[in-house]
């Protein structure tokens, strides 16, 4: 159908279908790597990373606001990350009903383990881009990504 | 926490969060909108697509390797297709058992509907790029590609 299209759009719509097998098989990669050879998910992933840079901890709707996802989809996580020892609730100051989440010891050290995994896959599964080809791409989403936010 | 790496490696690391982020943007704003104004999903719109692509009709096992997703879902998107007049079901020359899924007059013109809206929202949402910058995208997302397939 898209050759009735004027030849702007046809590439656009060429350039989307790229865009989102390239970004879909490389989730997929890193969520079935995760699984199998770190025992976790991306989700939860993506809330150790949270915790990570900011070691002094967070609130549940500081990490929700923060990954943009809902609130009890963060609970969730939490919950079973509080299980494995991996994060820790503390009572905030001056306020005696909210709590933060942080990492502890152990969730610093499992996180940063599996970071590095992580970093050595996406080196992989990009690595046949050199740093000149890099750069541009990173501005190129850049241009497109204001365009895409509150839609 | 990516601080750590050497620098080509974080290099990549920003890549995939930007490649990830607009990707994800895209599709999200792209189902919401094939939601509220064409009633329809993006697994259900990649179906008609499919069978856009080859109006003789496919099986469903052709279906489902075509478009990478399992049999049985393909086999209930199918069905909705079929209740709603759009998709019809055809026996298959000299096999009795086996049958093809064809788009209606009516599904041809249905989908013709929603993948003209479905263009015009990916011009719109990638339309800051000009020709001269999506070309070389695409290239780049080509030398990506082969290596996250069967990973």
């Amino acid at each position: 159908m898209a050759n009735q299209y004027d030849p702007h759009t046809h590439q656009n719509l060429w350039l989307w279908l790229k865009l989102f097998k390239v970004s879909s098989a490389i989730e997929v990669t890193l969520q079935e790597r995760l699984r199998h050879q770190c025992k976790t998910t991306l989700p939860r992933f993506d809330v150790m990373a949270a915790l990570d840079h900011h070691p002094r901890g967070l609130r549940m709707n500081e990490l929700s606001r923060y990954l943009r996802v809902s609130n009890s989809n963060v609970t969730g996580i939490i919950e079973r990350l509080v299980q494995d020892n991996l994060v820790e609730r503390i009572r905030v100051n001056k306020d005696r009903r909210a709590t933060q989440a942080r990492l502890t010891h152990e969730g610093f050290a499992n996180f940063a383990a599996t970071a590095y995994h992580h970093a050595v896959w996406v080196d992989e599964l990009l690595g046949s881009l050199n740093e000149n080809e890099a750069n541009p791409m990173v501005s190129l989403l850049q241009k497109i990504e204001p365009n895409n936010i509150g839609n």
